[in-house]
């Protein structure tokens, strides 16, 4: 059986869409929340769609702990606080996927633009505020929350990982590729999240003019 | 027959790839450059290439003129050199399709990085410098010049495409919809540009790591 995978923000539509997923592809999840009492009532909730799954719910530190593997999935104006209060339970060589967006609806802007992060992308912010050791792999920003949490909806996208460990990455498309019809695609360095995460914005514009859920596929690679 | 097209920049790579495939799919095509003699030279070469071909090859002001659509393929270090020069040589209604991007390789940085511009993005700095009347649409900044310089291969991908007027954007879509396996997708108003244009840094990463010449596919649109 796989290592239980965090997903920190998981009571959210993204986190919670990668929960029923993951969890469905057979990968313990423990939903975190800063409310006890909300991760578990996603975590029931979870259950309920994907029976099979392994689902526990619990507050943000004891769920961190839990797992070697973190997925941070948390609006813009919230991941500072979260890494502020996760710090105390992050350790070394734990994996923090952080799956954030700058978007500038985070202070009352269009979710068409993004923020400017002094760091150059919000996966470059959060590497600077985790403990030493732990390693930040940004991904995730490119596939609709809501065809995620549709389990009858055939997923046939890419997810664009960065990151600056050949293994890391390795570790991350190794969980994308267990959900059916994704497919990890290493993007580069960790500095590269300043582009991908701009994405996310792109993608809205084209939804509100075509009235779809777009993904990105990226095209001419062998596998 | 469609009207001409000027490829301004189109003895570059991406300028020549794109006259060779327009030019293959019955749009008379004009290259433009500072030296006629080149652009003369470019325009035999294109027709050896698809003898079927209407090409002409003219110095960049006189192929401006002979163009409604002008299609401005050059490095971002002659961006702003280029449109000076071209100002008196541009008139109302004529649409300038922009695909320029930013890479830092302008400044000896590196071809994975841009240049921050202060208009956002190249395609509104050309939008500012052009001449009252004349329009700016930003295109093509995702398709492979080898991949379209070889016209063995078979495109499968899009062409992302931003501009303020929704009729300006239908005239370039129906122009890349003439390419076979090409797919224009409308991504919104010009300043998304400053978010399209950072996918060419991103796929030379992809490339880099995975010996691919990458493109972009927008997944989930009806068409």
């Amino acid at each position: 059986m796989p290592d239980p995978v965090c997903i920190v923000g998981g009571t959210g539509a993204l986190g919670f869409g990668l929960a029923l997923r993951l969890g469905r592809a057979g990968v313990p999840i423990v939903i975190g929340s800063r409310d006890g009492a909300r991760a578990q009532e996603a975590a029931d909730r979870a259950r309920w769609r994907v029976p099979a799954g392994n689902f526990g719910g619990r507050e943000n530190p004891g769920a961190v702990r839990s797992a070697g593997l973190v997925i941070l999935s948390v609006p813009f104006r919230s991941q500072s606080e979260t890494l502020t209060n996760l710090k105390p339970a992050l350790g070394q060589d734990q994996l923090l996927v952080d799956a954030t967006v700058p978007l500038a609806a985070a202070v009352s802007g269009k979710a068409t633009r993004t923020l400017g992060v002094w760091q150059g992308s919000a996966a470059q912010q959060a590497q600077e505020m985790v403990p030493e050791g732990v390693r930040v792999v940004s991904a995730f920003h490119t596939v609709s929350a809501a065809l995620l949490t549709d389990l009858e909806h055939e997923l046939d996208e890419d997810v664009l990982v960065c990151g600056n460990r050949r293994e890391d990455k390795a570790r991350v498309s190794e969980l994308v590729d267990r959900i059916d019809g994704l497919r990890a695609v290493d993007c580069g360095p960790l500095e590269m999240a300043r582009i991908v995460e701009q994405f996310t914005p792109l993608l809205i514009s084209i939804n509100v003019r075509n009235k779809v859920r777009a993904g990105i596929k990226i095209t001419g690679l062998h596998t």
